[in-house]
Order: structure tokens, then sequence, then C-alpha cells
């Protein structure tokens, strides 16, 4: 017996947009609206110069100041609406319009910003906030240095304290240390937040945050500071990327952003953390925000590129049965469909993993009792969800343009920029590759302490055991029979296929199998003596497959959960494409489940087979799920996808 | 027992570039020198506006014409030549520079004067031919439509014979019937070679080439003609794309391109070529140059964007052993590793296949003699190399920009141009999935008559056996044996897995296996009596991945056959190329081997576990590898990737 998906009704897409928009529903559409009414930057980034453009860019960026969503983040008393959750929600909105746009924003409001809001104190934000929040003052973020990138903790830039005239030494010793790529540094930064080396009385104490004048109301560098252009890039020609050197640039004592460490009053350095390294982590986690923003951009300027895709492919014609009136639609072929489908299917879920975690962001800020285990995992997740999801916005910005062909090339139907501008978004915040490693080592940090709370003699049947078994004795009765019958070569059914029980049960199975044989192997790089980088290192390909896998079923939970709240209305169309997301995955990886005997050859195909039929089915309904989207017609703009 | 590579020593760069030149080693020298001399080309892309760089390219066009390597498939007799593979070596070395000038001279000399050389007669190219190779007649390629772009057959541009004035009327009817994309239109082109439905008497008598003028000395366009700017486009910006209209534009009857059809003086329709269809894609074979040219310059981009990160990744540091001096240079690492040594391995590849797809178009059109179906062939081949030779040009600089980071992002460092030029290859000359189609087509053609000449007896048992036996019948036994062993499930060796015997083996067995069960369904689907187009579309992915498993096979064909030609100091090093190429390609397809039972798990391992090592094995000597390529160090020009 084959399990065909039953026909589909249309959904409506004002339901989708809200089982989406939850629970930033009002925020969203309020910041979408605004958007909507400044869609005309979205040809000026076609046709002004980049010189221009910038300017356009700043003036929009005060413009939606104006507004008082950038705020949203910051707390009420300084101007701001005290909703961190909020803020996400609106940065997310700007990923539909411009993104010069929106990094511009990001730079000014989440880093330059948000630095000052959760590594300063009190001073710092009655001092700078009011004004940042409404866009007088302009600042830039300056932490990335032309030879160090994603290994922050060997920037170059020093801050020596001088005792006698209270006063931090802002310095760049070499080519190397040159602050680069920073946002707003260019053109229109007034005052950067610096993280440099401090060193006080001799004594180097780790990296830390200074607030540094760049330049007064005068375009022109403060003395002491030397100001470059980065020059042209691939895009975002809206933002003015620069480089920042500093010669013995000198600050007051007040300059530190002082929450976890400071220079007391007799010059000594006092902190709340002892350790260099904690401290430094400490520091770095309290900008997860940058993170999320960035992750949930980018899905934003994905579904942009499918939302226009999804519209061609419906009216686009070409080919058809000889003799026939009209040709067929692109929609109507099968490898058309299998390009888009997963890609809107992908977006949904990961729409569902983003909205999650800036809940859990929304809460582990707003309230200060939360466990440093609780930020960590935050942070592991914002760090492994942003490469996912600025990888699927690469991956289908880049296939939508192919499958709108030439008009796809024409600037005017937008995947020119979108292409060029998120062409970043896989590098900045954090390198993808190198934040999975993160991901990997937090998980496995984790691990091994609950590795360490067991008896030795568990120990060593938890060593000895293969990794199968650890995780067998785990899960239910259930799986094991699915499992088993998984492994039978036969064709015999496709049951369970479309129960997210079942993907539930691979997603799981693969991350556990992948955790445990990563463990074994570190744990044998350990008994061989070998120092923890080469250890590491030679494991990297698999620790980073884990990450992915460990990411792909925490997005897949989140989905899952998500879609059980949905309206019932829509929830039969989002349960097809949790299936489809599901399968799709599990498709794409069955190489690995074949080898590791969690599927059979005649299953395997099976899941193949369903995933065509699911692209079949969906695609008479695939541009209502990306009405869901509720990308305002304006920000669409594309003339290839224009209605009526 | 484990088969370790040996380590390697670093090969000879100019004994590689010989051997990727061969045959035309001078030509492709002598181009790459006249490039180099003029590689500013390459700082004005980024510096100057659209509209000055036109103007750029259009001089740089006209100075690499008075160097003659511009006119080398032309006649002798006309101021070329006479070599078309060595016209092709040319065009693939402009992939080293600007795409902008490597198009317009591709629209110039490829296709406008390609199609007059071909599908013109002596008064054509008497009349013509001398002034386009000296760049004094510019003209366009008037194919695709705005509503027709992969199915050309359908274009609605008219040509209306009137017999009294002994001319044809082109007249475009509709919108959708506008001409679109059409490079050198929009500002320097003269005259157009237009395709347009043929009527005579009022019979149609289906798709024609005609020289149109759209425009005399000054820029206007002549009375009739509509010229209209295609708009800024996502890259591309020194190509002069645009769209024409004809409104009842008269032109006299030797405009017709009258190789394969004519119309007499009596106002008769005349071909040499009775049926429609035939006569249209023979038309459209000869045009077959223009692709490979595109496969060509494609992966000569490909090579560029591969060099500078490679470079990049040996100097590049970045984490390291705590304690050490100095940070790990990101080549150190698998990861980075695993993403760089396969392109170069890739690129290789279908450099070998390139090069024999050259010599075979050479010998196709130097020798009037050639078998209809050698030419079909020469066709199918190239349509496949150029979906696979694009697909991995934009694969290869995604990879390559997000391997150099955020100095990946700026222009100096070339991938902004290489990315957004490129990124149409995919599109034009035919879009990949329509060519992978076309493909499949073919050799299911081919296959069908094999089938037809089978007897009674023999078709039934054909149809009746599995594809797997099919293909048994024609392996050797070696191959049997082969098999056998890969599906016992044991770790037991990974004995064979550099024998290129064995990658050859699997590769045909996969495209074999892929043919016969296509031929399957396609006659179920005959059987049930569904018409063609139905039962194509329905197996549209099982097509293109037939398509695709086939040009992988012939591309690792040419390249082991080409390796074994080489100089023997730099054959080893190129053996582990093709092993590394073969591997990694089994190892993307490893499921379908594991579900159709020619890889047992340990051994798929086994194939991961290999191409790990021969990147490790390979990162050592990567930069020679990429100096084999021999680009000049003015058209490298990234400061990223600088010498000295």
């Amino acid at each position: 017996m084959t399990a065909v998906p039953a026909s589909i009704p249309s959904p409506d897409p004002d339901l989708l947009t809200a089982y989406l928009d939850a629970p930033y529903a009002d925020v969203s559409a309020l910041v979408r609206a605004q958007l909507a009414k400044r869609a005309e930057i979205l040809d000026l980034q076609i046709e002004q110069p980049e010189g221009e453009f910038r300017e356009t860019v700043l003036e929009a960026l005060r413009d939606m100041a104006r507004t008082g969503h950038t705020g949203l983040g910051f707390p009420q008393q300084y101007g701001g609406g005290g909703d961190i959750g909020a803020s996400i929600a609106s940065a997310q909105a700007f990923g539909y319009s411009d993104l010069s746009l929106m990094v511009k924003a990001g730079v000014q409001f989440g880093l330059f910003g948000g630095a000052i809001l959760h590594l300063g104190s009190e001073r710092h934000h009655a001092r700078y906030l009011h004004d940042l929040i409404t866009g007088k003052l302009l600042g830039c973020f300056a932490m990335t240095e032309t030879g160090h990138g994603s290994n922050v903790q060997a920037v170059e830039t020093q801050a020596t304290y001088d005792p006698r005239a209270r006063q931090f030494v802002i310095h760049t010793p070499t080519t190397s240390g040159r602050k680069d790529y920073i946002g707003n540094a260019a053109a229109h930064g007034q005052l950067a937040v610096v993280f440099a080396q401090l060193v006080v009385g001799g004594e180097g104490h780790g990296v830390h945050a200074f607030l540094v004048p760049i330049r007064g109301e005068d375009p022109q560098p403060v003395p002491g500071v030397t100001i470059e252009d980065c020059g042209p890039k691939l895009g975002l020609k809206g933002v003015d990327n620069g480089r920042l050197s500093f010669d013995e640039v000198r600050v007051e004592r007040d300059a530190l952003l002082n929450r976890y460490a400071d220079v007391d009053d007799e010059g000594r350095y006092v902190s709340s953390i002892d350790d260099d390294a904690r401290r430094f982590f400490t520091t770095l986690g309290t900008l997860v925000q940058g993170r999320i923003s960035v992750g949930g951009a980018a899905l934003s300027a994905s579904k942009v590129a499918i939302t226009i895709a999804t519209r061609y492919a419906g009216r686009r014609r070409q080919f058809g049965p000889p003799g026939s009136e009209r040709e067929a639609t692109l929609m109507t072929y099968r490898v058309h469909q299998r390009r888009l489908l997963p890609l809107i299917a992908r977006a949904y879920a990961l729409s569902a993993a983003q909205q999650d975690l800036v809940v859990q962001l929304h809460e582990s800020f707003s309230f200060d009792d939360r466990e440093p285990r609780d930020r960590r995992e935050l942070e592991s997740r914002a760090a492994g969800q942003k490469a996912l999801a600025t990888w699927h916005t690469t991956a289908a910005i880049q296939t939508c343009r192919e499958a709108c062909g030439g008009a796809g090339y024409l600037a005017e139907n937008r995947f020119a920029a979108l292409k060029a501008d998120t062409d970043v978004f896989t590098t900045f915040e954090g390198d993808n590759t190198v934040l999975l490693q993160l991901v990997a080592k937090g998980l496995m940090t984790q691990f091994r302490e609950d590795f360490n709370d067991l008896a030795p003699i568990d120990m060593v049947r938890f060593a000895a055991a293969a990794a199968v078994e650890t995780v067998m004795e785990r899960t239910a009765l259930r799986q094991l029979v699915e499992r088993l019958r998984d492994a039978v070569p036969s064709k015999m059914d496709d049951a369970g296929l479309l129960d997210s029980a079942y993907h539930m049960g691979m997603f799981q199975w693969r991350e556990a199998h992948l955790r445990s044989s990563l463990a074994r192997r570190l744990k044998r790089g350990v008994d061989e003596g070998l120092d923890p980088f080469t250890v590491f290192a030679g494991c990297q390909d698999h620790m980073i497959t884990m990450a992915r896998a460990h990411i792909e079923r925490v997005v897949l939970e989140s989905f899952v959960a998500n879609v059980a709240r949905a309206d019932e209305s829509v929830r039969p169309v989002l349960e097809k494409l949790v299936a489809l997301h599901a399968l799709t995955t599990i498709e794409a990886d069955r190489a690995w489940f074949l080898e590791h005997g969690r599927l059979a050859s005649a299953r395997s195909k099976g899941v193949t087979a369903m995933v065509g039929r699911l692209c079949a089915d969906l695609a008479s309904v695939a541009e209502p799920l990306t009405d869901g989207f509720a990308i305002p017609e304006e920000l669409i703009r594309a003339p290839i996808a224009r209605r009526g």
C-alpha cells in the first residue's frame, strides 16, 4: 500500500502570516508597512552610485529611527521599547527591503548599540543610548582586524592604561592589527566600540571593549585615527565599510565598557569574573542578538527570492504537449517543483526555529536569574541557526535566480542585490564553519560533563559500547521497531514516511550517533597523548557534521511543535511542509543513513519518491504558501512577480 | 591493509601548463599574454559606471581584434586564421580576464560571426566576414524572445516573403515576441542575425535566420526597429544587452542566411533538408561552438577563483595550537582542504574533457564528410559539458569566496565580478537543465535505435531483464568481481580505490543502469498509451540524472586518457587528481550506489576516508597545481593572492 498525499485545499495566507509572525505579529506588520512606504530605496540601490546610495541609506536609517522601531530593544528610560524580542522581529522585517539598510541598522542599533547596552554600565547608557537610538550619534563596532577574523582572542590592538593620566592609550601596532571591514566607519561613524588587549601595570588582561571617538561633526577623522575606505565590495554598496588605525589615541578611564571588568580609582584591574577566558566568552556572549538578527534577516531575504521565483514559475510557460494551445508553466515540471518546494518548506522550518530562538533570547535577556548554562545553550543555538539560515539563503537565492532564467539576471527582478548583499552573511557575525565548530565544542563539553558524572563502572561500559547501543537505550520501543523495519530491504510500504515521530526519530538517531562516535574519537586522541588542538583538528569534519545534525534536529523540533499550535485550518498544509522538509533533509543525507544501517535501500528510494510526490502535491499551493510570508507588493517589486 | 597515498613531490607548473594547453599551447599563451597587457580592464570594471565601461569593453574588443586572435575561427581568405579549434582555445583564455569582454567577443565573433559563417553562403561571407573579424561591423545574435527562451522553435518573430518586392518583411507581432537579452543590441550592434518564422506564399517553414540592419553609423535605430536597453543586470555590466522589436521591416531576399534553405528567383521555398524539424536542429547544431566556448571560458573563470583561494589558504593564518608562536594556515585545516582540493581536481578533469571536445569540434567542422550522427554526438557532448562546467564554475566561485572570508567580499579580490559575471552562464547558450534533457533525449533515441535492431525474441528478453543484468552482460569479469567485493560489508581494505579502472567501472555501471531503467520507464509509459510529452515529463528527473551520469563518465574518460599522455614527471600527481576527482564524484552520489547494491557501507565509508586522505596529501602541492593554470599575475590581480 502506498500512502499517497491527499490533495490540498488552498491555505489562507493571513492565517499563515499569523502563524509565522507569532508572537510578534503587530511589530512585524508595522515595520513591514513602514518599509513598504520607503520601497523606492530598492530602485535607488540599482540607480545610484555608491557614494550617493550611502547617503540614501543613512537617510533611510534615520527615517526609520524616527518611527521608533529601531530602538525596540533598548530600555524605555532612554527612549527605547524595552522589548528585545520585538527588536529582533523588527530586524527580520528589514530583510524584506534593501539589505544595506538592514546591515547599517544592524551595525548601529544591534552591534554598536548592543555593545554599549550589554557591556557598558549606567553611565554609558545615560550618555549615549538616547542619541544612538535616534540616530543622532552614529557608531561602529570595531572588533575584526585585518589579520584576525574568527580568532577574536588574538586581536592586536592595544589598550594600555596610563595610571598618571588615568587614560587608556589605544594603539594599532601592525598592519594586521588594523580594524577592518568595519561598517559605518568609512563615512558616517563618530564613535567606535573598539576591542583591544587591555594592559594594566604591564599585565595583560585579555580583550576588552572601549569607546573611542573616530570623527567629530565634520567627516574628518580625529587626530591619531586613520580611516580608510575598504573600497568597492561584492554587495552592500550602501554600507560604508572602513579600516581604522589608532596611533596612541588617548581616551578617559570611563571609556572602558565596564560591565564585567574595570580599572579602579587606584589604577587596579578589577573584575567580577576571575578567569580571562571565561570573561572573554561572557563578553562575546552578550552580543548573541547580532547573530540572531542576521539569521532572521537572511531568512527574510530568502523568502523574497522564493516568492519571486514561485510566482514566475506559476506564470512562465515553456514547451508543452505537441499540438496543445499553450505551453506548460514551469511549475508543472518535476525538476522545477523539486527546486522550489523544498526551499519553501525549509524557509518555514527555519522560521519556526527562529521564532523559538527569539523567544529564548527575549527570556534570557529579560530575566537576570538565568543560569550560565542556559545562556550557553542560547549562544550555541544562535550560532548554529545563523549558519544554517545563511547557507540556506545563499543556496535558495542562487536556485531561484537560475529558476527565473535570463529574467532573473535583470537587476529589476531583485536577485542581483539579494545575491550580492547576502553573500557575506555566511561570513560576518562569525564564519559559518567556525560557528558550527563552536556548536560542536559546546555539545562535546556538555557531553563530557555528563560523561564525567558517570560512575567508573558505567564509564567503562559507556566507552566500550557502540554508539548505536548508547542511543538505543534512550529510544522508545516504537523507534526500535521502525529501525528494524527500515533495515529490512523490501518495498513493502511507505508507512510512517509522513509521520513526524518517524522524522524526529531519524534526526535524533543521527545526532546521537554522530555525537557518541565523535566522543570516542576524541577520547582516543586524548588517550594517545595528543594535544587538544591536534585532536580537534583531526576530527574537524566530524565535528561540523555533528553540529549540523544537532541544529537540524533542533530546527525540526521547533517546526513540529509550532505547527501543532497553528490554526487548524492551515495545520494540514503545514504538516505536509514538515514532512517535505524532514524527508528532503533525510534524503540529502541518506548515504549516511544507509551507511549506518538506519535506512535500507528500498526505504531510501521510498523517501526520494515521497519527496517527489509531496513536491507535486504542494506545487498547487506554492503561491499561497509564499503569500504567507507577507512581503508587501512594493517590496516584492520584481516585474516578473507583479500581480494584476 | 590501507593504501596510504605516497607523499607528493612538487610538480613543475610549466609541464602542467603544457599538459593543460595541448594541442593549443602557442595560441593559448599568446592570447594570455595579450590579455595580461590589458589587465587594467579588471580595475576599470570596478571603477567605471556602466556606460563608460561599455565603451572600455568595446575598445578592448577592437584592440584584441587587431591582434588577430579573435578571427582564428574564420576562413583565411577573409582575414581569419582558418583554425576553429584555436579559436576556442582563444575564447577560453579570455575567461581569465574581464568576462564582459569575453561575452562581448563571444557575441561578436562566436554567435554573430558564427551564424554568418555557418548558416550563410559565399555571398554573405564575402560581404561581411572581413568587417566583422576586424570589429568594423558590430553585430547581434537575435534568437531569444521575451516569451521564448529555451523553446526556440516557438519564437514569434515573423519573416513573411513578399514575392512582388522580393523582400522579407520582418515583424514582431506581440510583446512576448520581442527579441530579448540580446548582447551588443542596446548600444553598439549594427546588424542582427534575426531568427524568425519564415512564411512563403502563406505557408510556414519554421525558424530561419535573417540579416537585419538595426542601426547605422550613428547610434540611432533604423526606421521600423525599436531598441530598448534591458537595464542594469546582476553582472556583465560591460555588455549592452537590449530588446529589439521590428515593425514590418523590409530586407532584401539575400538577407536570408541560405545554407540550408532559400527562396528562389520564382519565389519558391527550396531546401536541401525536407523535414522542418530536422532542418531546424541542423541549423541550431552549427552553433555548437558557442556552447563549447562558454563552457571553456567558465572553466577559466573558475580557475581564477580557485587560484586566488588556494594562495590565500596557504598564507592566511587563523587559530592554532595553544602556545604556538604562529597560528595555523587555513590550508592545514581538514575542512578547508575538503573545500578546495576537489575543486582543483574537478577543474583539471573538466579541462581534459574540454580539450577533447575542442579537438572533436575542430575535426567535425574541418572535414565535410562527417556523419550526422558524429555531429549529434558532438552537440550532445557540448551541451552536457557546458552544463557541468558552468555549474562547477558557479559552485567553485561561491566556495572560494566563502573560503576567503571578508577579504573575498572586497571587489579588488576579484570574486565580486567573477560571481556576478558568470552567474548567467548556467542560463545562456541553453539553460543547463534543458541542455541535460537534450543530452538524455539524444542518448535515448540512440538507445532506441539499438533496441529496435534486436530480434523480437531478444527484445522481449531485453525488456524483461533487470537493468543490472543488462549491464552485467557487457561488463568484464573483473568488474563483476569488484562488484561482489564492494557488496560484501567488510572493512577489509581500500584495495582498488585508487585504481582508475575501478573508477571507470563505477561511472560506467551507473550510467548504464540509469539508462536501461529509464528505457524501461519510458517503454512502460508508451505501453500505457501516454503521449510522449507526458511520458518524458514523468521521467524528467530520471533523465537529468542519467544525462549527468553520462557526461560525468565522458569527462572521467577524457581525464584518464589525457593523463596517460602527460609528461611522466607530472603524471603521478595528475593520477592522484584523477583519483580525487573520481572518488569525490562517487562520494557525492554514494547514496545512489548504496541503494543499487553497487557499494557496501564499509566500502562507501572507505571512499570518504580516501577522499580526505587525498585532499590532505595534495594540499602541499595545491599552489603549484593552480600555477599550472598559467594565469598571468596581472590577471590574478587580487591583493590577497599577490606574490613577492
